[in-house]
């Protein structure tokens, strides 16, 4: 094998595909990355055996060669360094080359390493995914939903199950749930046409995966292609496939967690409740559960206080827009609350109490985006 | 005690108070910063008992006012939270009030917060360093003589006379050493008349002061008092008062180490010097030890090369503007030979070489500044 291709477009590739390379593998080829040239493309490949990614840098796009010159070939190189080689790479191209004995040099300008290769026999043949369960939908749109739902999955292994995000697609609607059973983040998004016939209810994409997708999807409005088996997930793009097991077992029923009626609600500029949550809690932070207290007053007011016997005490009163049914005081982690208002991302915010020890919901006030925060308080009253 | 006083001023004076204050410290009263309020002037105090600082923030100054309101007196304060609460807090003014017992009130806006204190008359005396042995340097000068040395300082406490950089005044000349055993970093400047009388030699400031002292000064053409005494020094600026204790002992007579002689002498462009070095040690870095091995080829070339048996190897060529003397094979900790080309900071140097297993030294080839790095090699030939 052998190749001449622009270091920038090899980088980039490498950058993707290391996401799915673990350094503590415990399968030594796995700690390789497979590189394949043929007459149109080359291909890198990189797996963790839970997530594997494919690049493709075809040899020219848009008028533009990325691939200069090409002996068909394939072949497992060491992953470890490859990212700080190519980056520092002297000059703009870069040569590849595989001897027979899987010595793999790479040369640019007057510097040469030579890597020590795998067989690329030896590398696990990937799955190929069997199905007729795919959907598209826009780029940027599923980076919203991920950064949307995805920090609320949990991160224990007590229940397998909530570390990972709950894909539901029914009645051309695709539902996205995360809870790690203290908060849950839901979000909803009206799907077109195309997925009529198409319909799953039990696919659990691990929170994990998710992560290292979104790292590697640009803020593109061009479409993703997303394919489901029963055990696992293809997401496709013109150049990368990124391809994810699922989780076993059922998600649990979460719909029933929401509550239906509120006691109390408080519509609330965001952005000021979020900054007054953050001072308040600087101290909580000293506590293990970052715990901050919030307590209605008159004149549509409330109060943030928190407090650490050790440090001190914080306390902030903020004006909201409206205060409606009954007073309250309740407490609550300040980092849950956090994350679900930098999730919903709105100017007005309500958050709906159904009393002290109830879970209480947080939506935007517009309803345009369906998108749903819940957590649960804590007993400090 | 009572101030009002401008959120960022006070903000930029905590920030350099803090790096005096350890975390870890053993004596509960250093983990506060002292503030003290009169009329003209707010005086924060930090200590490790190793360092500290005092940052002065003026009633007015430049007719900008920076205190808005004063009641004399005194407190300790926890720092731990000190920083983040100040940055956080949402008006551009603050109120801290201490009150009989020790409760220190910070607001800003509508947010209040409340932190236990401690009593300022348990705070340390600060020694009073009394000496006639003064001078004044460029603030960006000293820190450009401490960015060239302070790096090659020992981080081991087998010597702890080493962990510090040796200051030397001698016939209006300043000299700063640094050395670990394995390398050396010495520069040179001629102090103006002022200097006349004055002379010292034994002068070890601990590395660990002089880089933080680096973090707290601008880059700026003012003027730093230097006064050293027989066991401390205070660094002073217009509003920042930074003490240091010396080390104990003799520094070891370093000016032996500097072989007189070459045997083989290379001239070369430092950046390609630095890069190839940086690329070759890529592979090296799996190492213990970080080494490349130089050899000088003909038509004035040298090769770098690195291996690292389980990885592979990295060689390249570098053409040198001029190569004199005998041919060479070394090897050397690329780590030493990048920190040390960083600290010269030259467009283009020269290495001076008296055989594979004597230390060689690179100085700039435009001997304008007095700067010296010298370099143990390994031994692996």
């Amino acid at each position: 094998m052998k190749i001449v291709i622009n270091r920038d477009q090899l980088m980039q590739s490498i950058q993707n595909v290391m996401r799915a390379i673990s350094p503590k593998t415990t399968i030594p080829i796995l700690s390789g990355m497979k590189l394949e040239a043929n007459e149109e493309e080359v291909k890198l490949t990189g797996s963790d055996s839970d997530i594997t990614i494919e690049s493709i840098i075809p040899k020219e796009e848009d008028g533009i060669v990325h691939i200069h010159e090409v002996i068909p070939g394939k072949v497992v190189v060491q992953a470890k360094f490859l990212p700080d080689i190519i980056k520092k790479l002297p000059e703009d191209l870069v040569e590849i080359e595989a001897d027979g004995e899987l010595n793999i040099t790479i040369r640019s300008g007057k510097a040469e390493f030579t890597l020590n290769g795998q067989d690329p026999e030896e590398y696990p043949q990937l799955p190929v995914l069997q199905t007729e369960n795919s959907f598209q939908i826009q780029t940027d749109l599923l980076k919203t939903l991920i950064r949307q739902t995805n920090f609320a999955v949990s991160t224990s292994e007590t229940r397998p199950i909530l570390t990972g995000v709950h894909f539901k697609l029914e009645n051309d609607q695709l539902e996205l749930v995360a809870t790690d059973s203290h908060r849950l983040a839901s979000r909803k998004i009206a799907m077109n046409e195309e997925t009529d016939s198409l319909s799953f209810k039990n696919i659990v994409i691990p929170g994990k995966s998710l992560g290292e997708l979104n790292k590697i999807l640009d803020d593109s409005q061009d479409s993703i292609q997303i394919s489901v088996s029963d055990n696992q997930i293809l997401f496709r793009t013109k150049h990368l496939f990124f391809l994810s097991r699922l989780l076993d077992g059922n998600y649990p029923e979460t719909s029933r967690l929401i509550p239906e009626q509120s006691k109390t609600e408080v519509k609330v500029d965001s952005k000021e409740l979020m900054q007054t949550i953050d001072r308040a809690s600087l101290l909580a932070k000293d506590n293990r559960n970052n715990i901050v207290k919030l307590e209605t007053k008159e004149n549509n007011a409330i109060e943030i206080s928190s407090n650490s016997p050790e440090i001190g005490t914080a306390e902030e009163v903020l004006n909201t827009n409206e205060i409606s049914g009954e007073e309250l005081k309740i407490s609550f982690n300040a980092k849950y609350m956090i994350d679900a208002l930098r999730a919903i991302d709105a100017e007005e915010i309500k958050i709906q109490f159904t009393g002290a020890m109830r879970p209480f919901i947080i939506e935007p006030l517009d309803e345009g985006e369906q998108i749903l925060q819940l957590i649960t308080p804590v007993r400090t009253y």
